[in-house]
């Protein structure tokens, strides 16, 4: 058992990027958004490929979740659109309250394949998220530690 | 000015998988050598997509090169075979010593354009490499922070 949290899709705007600057991951994709914000290329509550969880008012965890189309699919059988989610991280002062958890649950809930990249270290918290290492490939992973997690009826892609 | 280093492609071998123990990024990739090599998949001294420089018998710095087939090619113009450069890493008692410039220079030398995913806080030192940033695609670049070289007469891809 563990907390109920609710999770948002997060607006692009001013104040979302300035709680980003908190998170370790802040890099070219958080700068790209700032960058659109100030051009007025996007609209100031634009919806991002961001989620996150927020306590007392502020963000506190957060993941990105993209649709990768079926017709780009290498790690699943049978092919299908699957999601692809990166930059998973908890403040630290907040880890270990079941947020990242919740984040990973949450991205289960579309019911489709999930892709993810694991950080150094990561294994034994995807493997409790239900993920699995797949046949590393080096032309397809590259530098990557791919772990997935299959919903029913799906299982790993023979390359 | 600065040292010339013996740059090496690294065979995979029990060896050189003990000393890449030794390297933070450490993982899928190193692990699926490591499983190759111990079902006798792979001979001992099979060619990997790494390159180091030994230093005292030890191997201090590495970098993982691989050539993407232009019809991936969606960063540069125009379209061309590339290469992808990760996993550049120096042993840290070893840094500041040129290593990793020496890594960086031998992966121009093939002068085909080069892209590669900056960590966190590495955009001096790419910068110094004469690594430019690309513009931020979410489909294409999700989490990555990509940086590439550009020889002569390429350009970035406008997607």
């Amino acid at each position: 058992m563990y907390k109920q949290y609710t999770i948002e899709r997060l607006k692009i705007n001013f104040k979302t990027l300035e709680e980003f600057k908190k998170f370790q991951s802040f890099g070219a994709q958080e700068l790209s958004m700032l960058e659109d914000l100030e051009a007025n290329m996007i609209e100031n509550d634009s919806n991002s490929p961001f989620y996150g969880i927020h306590f007392g008012g502020k963000l506190v965890a957060r993941m990105s979740l993209y649709t990768i189309s079926q017709k780009f699919d290498r790690y699943f059988e049978p092919p299908q659109d699957y999601l692809e989610l990166w930059k998973l991280e908890v403040l630290p002062e907040y880890q270990g309250k079941g947020y990242g958890r919740a984040l990973v649950d949450f991205a289960k809930s579309f019911n489709l394949p999930i892709k993810t990249n694991g950080r150094n270290n990561s294994h034994d918290f995807w493997s409790k998220m239900g993920f699995e290492t797949v046949t590393y490939n080096t032309e397809r992973d590259r530098g990557e530690n791919p772990f997935v997690w299959f919903p029913k009826g799906v299982s790993e892609q023979t390359l």
